[in-house]
């Protein structure tokens, strides 16, 4: 391990973690933004000055749409998708027309579940259909190049619930290339990669987070002495109070001591969060 | 009309709510920040300019607890009450710290909520008793006067579900005082004036928030014409193309039409708002 320790910068790691959630927050994508808190808190220590940094509070969202952007926002929040697509609609800055998709996306996402008992098999056709005009918008889009990282994560997020699972690692990655820290995109990713030599030859980005990325999808392949290797050398690296970092550790070792009792990391994460909270 | 009418500047308006939206989404006070933002979006086209205004989104908010802030406000905004309150449990400066109390306050609702169908009587007391622990700490930090506007509103609603009407009407007034932008404050204290002669005895802040509290107060004692005279006279000061401006006033016009067709403003103006969408 002190062969190849890995050199991470721990204040790029902390400042990257400080734009990301104001990002993911801006956008209402809110699990992304859970999981970079978490890591940042984990990484107090760190020497790092907010009050020295530019705040992107603001950015990506232009004057004239602000007040469109701040209404479609307060809506979202309280989860009034609907309302909150129809602000935006016309938005051309990065941030409003990320929300006016995904807020479009999020209704009938919460219409699917609020109808998902009634009848099942109607409402899977009926939701492919209603996902596949929304994917024709983001289409679109990206054949402009008009799209930013968030965008993509949406994009792909649609392309892998309609099944077309290689056009869905083909927008992830260039998801992670244009925003790494989007949380979002590397674990919709990691499913989609089954086996190690998948892995090695994805194109990823020269960033801190592949490392985490890496790690999550050997664990989730069963490969716990290369998902093991890869969280410790993080911990060596300095993630050492990350909670996350040791959860999979935890994880890798669980899984380690018996062959027939393999969890999912993603499954049981919490368990093993919630383990070492106590 | 003309003779008194309303002098209001708009400019000032918009920053209120600009500076209000932020404090209260900083908070996860999401209906407050609903219903300025609705407000705002009505005053688009008031010369305002964001990128001249301080940005207040890191104020309140110590350095040393950015950290343990970000983590709980990720936590609240995915609804995990109790983290949310953990990590905040310590930190002294006004937003992290109020936090902490609106965590603790919302957990023990949802917890209330949760229950509720199973035992009502025997939950109300539970609850009860739960809120007092509250309330406790709540009454030591309201006696050190260490209390902003946005505690004192949380102070109030606790005291208002306990039947500590006096106290808690005090305490709204405060509250208002110190964040006039805080719409929860007065939509709680609305509540809890029956009467005309209630609502003039009152020492509200000179701040064009008294006008909108006073007019909706009047249409709550459903005496619409008083009511709609408040409201005509926001519309003649420029509040003209606020959805709530003129769904009050549509309101008033429907309570007016007949003696016994009364609806609650607080219960009808989601009916009326979306009428007017149409």
């Amino acid at each position: 391990m002190t062969e190849d320790i890995l050199s991470i910068c721990l204040i790029d790691v902390k400042r990257d973690i400080f734009e990301g959630v104001i990002e993911c927050n801006k956008r209402g994508l809110i699990q992304s933004a859970k999981w970079l808190s978490e890591l940042s808190h984990g990484l107090s220590v760190v020497d790092f000055k907010i009050s020295e940094q530019k705040n992107p509070s603001f950015s990506g969202i232009s004057t004239e749409e602000y007040d469109n952007y701040n209404i479609s926002k307060s809506y979202f929040d309280c989860k009034e998708y609907d309302r909150s697509a129809y602000f935006t609609r016309n938005c051309e800055s990065p941030v409003p027309k990320f929300l006016h998709l995904y807020a479009t996306y999020m209704s009938k996402e919460k219409k699917r579940v609020d109808n998902m008992t009634e009848n099942t098999a109607m409402n899977d056709n009926t939701h492919v259909k209603d996902l596949t005009d929304l994917l024709t918008s983001l289409k679109v889009e990206y054949n402009q190049r008009k799209m930013d990282g968030y965008c993509l994560y949406l994009y792909g997020v649609i392309l892998k619930k309609l099944d077309l699972v290689d056009m869905a690692i083909t927008i992830f990655i260039e998801s992670v290339h244009q925003t790494p820290t989007m949380w979002g995109s590397w674990i919709e990713l990691s499913t989609l990669i089954p086996t190690k030599e998948k892995l090695n030859n994805l194109n990823l980005p020269n960033h801190w987070m592949k490392y985490i990325f890496t790690g999550h999808t050997l664990l989730e392949q069963f490969l716990n002495d290369d998902g093991l290797k890869q969280f410790e050398d993080l911990q060596a690296a300095g993630f050492t109070k990350c909670i996350y970092v040791t959860s999979q550790i935890a994880l890798a070792y669980h899984n380690k001591r018996g062959r027939f009792n393999f969890i999912s990391p993603a499954k049981s994460s919490k368990l093993i969060f919630n383990f070492f909270r106590r």
